[in-house]
């Protein structure tokens, strides 16, 4: 069971949705990958917090990771990895600014896949270092505005051709609840989102998607397409029990039997 | 290999759309179900046609089908079914007037399966008909709007929830470019829709998704729930192929290798 580095922000969030208001809950992209990702593998968490961090929260955060603290805003944030980190086979560079997650990036030795996330955000404001950092990229995990925005194509699968030829090995587009579909230079592969009959919140979904893929993918070890395919489903079931409250709290009490058990419900939904 | 009998439209469309324009093509939605499902098996097409249908077109669809032509505007049409019709056992209401798909199921014998397609026009000005006639449905074929206009949930799952206690015993709701979801009262079923590159006018989809579907029903005689996913995978693949020209017109040079290949790709498409 290898390790995995994740690089992003730990946050505290003010969630308002149709189903209501939560305020000071535990969020931030790289909280919701960590959360997810450590029921498969040991997850290390590089992110800024302030001296103000509330000790049970990091206690939360700590049971199995590393949280490199760092006392700055977010701007001027330059995480020094730690040598065992930079060990870490599996890196996720959740959204931040791609010149970060570059730098980070950097420092890790021989990190055999790295998967990284941006918004709509960079890619307006910093394209050129984010394409720049495209070919030093496993897998491309966005949604699909974001693949839109990035290729300037509507169709999802001439987005995903041009988002290739920039350099990322494999662009995985989420589509909330239809699924997601991986576009590999040789093959494609989609999936349907685990039909819900209630989203409470969305916040976090994505970030907890790649974690669960990037948990199952460590814990597998294996990189082929297969080991990808079967990752990404793992990832479809972290998103659909994170919605079903605000922020990250389902992920609070989820157990490795309930996600085995809706792993199970999404392998019947699916077969023919 | 069982007969298919369908009632419908037939008719000449007009067809605008970003990709260009088409003046007087063959369209209609029985058409496109009859084509769509007559690689698979015989089918009966009833519908309404004037006296100035072109014997050329009538050809095309009599290859294995019988047309009933009824010299009349569609909203005097009573459909005689013959009586050789009367006995087939898979039975398509494509979409018209509810009161007339009821007076023609009415005339069948023992169908083993019927399905029925709406849509909103028909939910706004005959929900009463229609809802009278769901009981008699093993399978309602939907778009995601109008399981929304029938159901006034926005959420599919709650949507098809509401539509299953109408009395239908299965409902499956298509989502366009992201597939379609089969609702039966002890199972989910959600399969994506074949990628493409370019759609190049949607007109007929949703009927060749249909006659693909029940065509495959016809051929495999399955009505298990395995075998209904079967079916879907194959309207899948139909759909696939009637968006890539205008109107019906990529089914006039599809073969059934065309068909088998596309399913072998849609297999590897969706494998984990």
């Amino acid at each position: 069971m290898s390790a995995i580095a994740v690089v992003g922000s730990v946050a505290f969030d003010t969630i308002e949705t149709p189903s209501g208001r939560a305020t000071e809950i535990l969020g931030g992209s790289a909280t919701h990958f960590a959360v997810a990702a450590r029921y498969f593998a040991p997850v290390h968490l590089i992110a800024v917090v302030g001296d103000d961090f509330p000790a049970t929260e990091r206690e939360y955060l700590n049971v199995r990771d590393t949280i490199a603290l760092e006392l700055n805003v977010f701007a001027d944030f330059r995480p020094r990895v730690t040598p065992a980190v930079r060990k870490a086979p599996y890196v996720f560079l959740a959204n931040i600014d791609p010149r970060l997650q570059a730098d980070v990036l950097a420092q890790f030795e021989a990190p055999a896949l790295v998967a990284c996330d941006t918004i709509g955000h960079w890619i307006d404001t910093a394209r050129g270092p984010f394409e720049a950092l495209l070919p030093r990229i496993d897998l491309l995990v966005v949604n699909d505005e974001e693949a839109r925005l990035l290729s300037g194509e509507r169709n999802v699968v001439r987005a995903a051709r041009k988002i290739l030829a920039l350099g990322t090995r494999a662009v995985l587009v989420k589509r909330g609840e239809y699924g997601a579909i991986l576009f590999s230079p040789g093959s494609v592969f989609a999936v349907p989102a685990y039909p819900l009959e209630e989203v409470f919140d969305p916040t976090g979904a994505g970030d907890a998607f790649a974690g669960g893929l990037m948990g199952a993918l460590a814990a597998g070890g294996d990189r082929s397409e297969t080991g990808l395919r079967r990752a990404i489903v793992y990832g479809t079931v972290l998103a659909s029990f994170i919605v079903e409250d605000f922020g990250g709290r389902r992920l609070t009490t989820l157990t490795r039997d309930d996600i085995e058990r809706r792993h199970r419900e999404f392998v019947a939904l699916t077969e023919f």
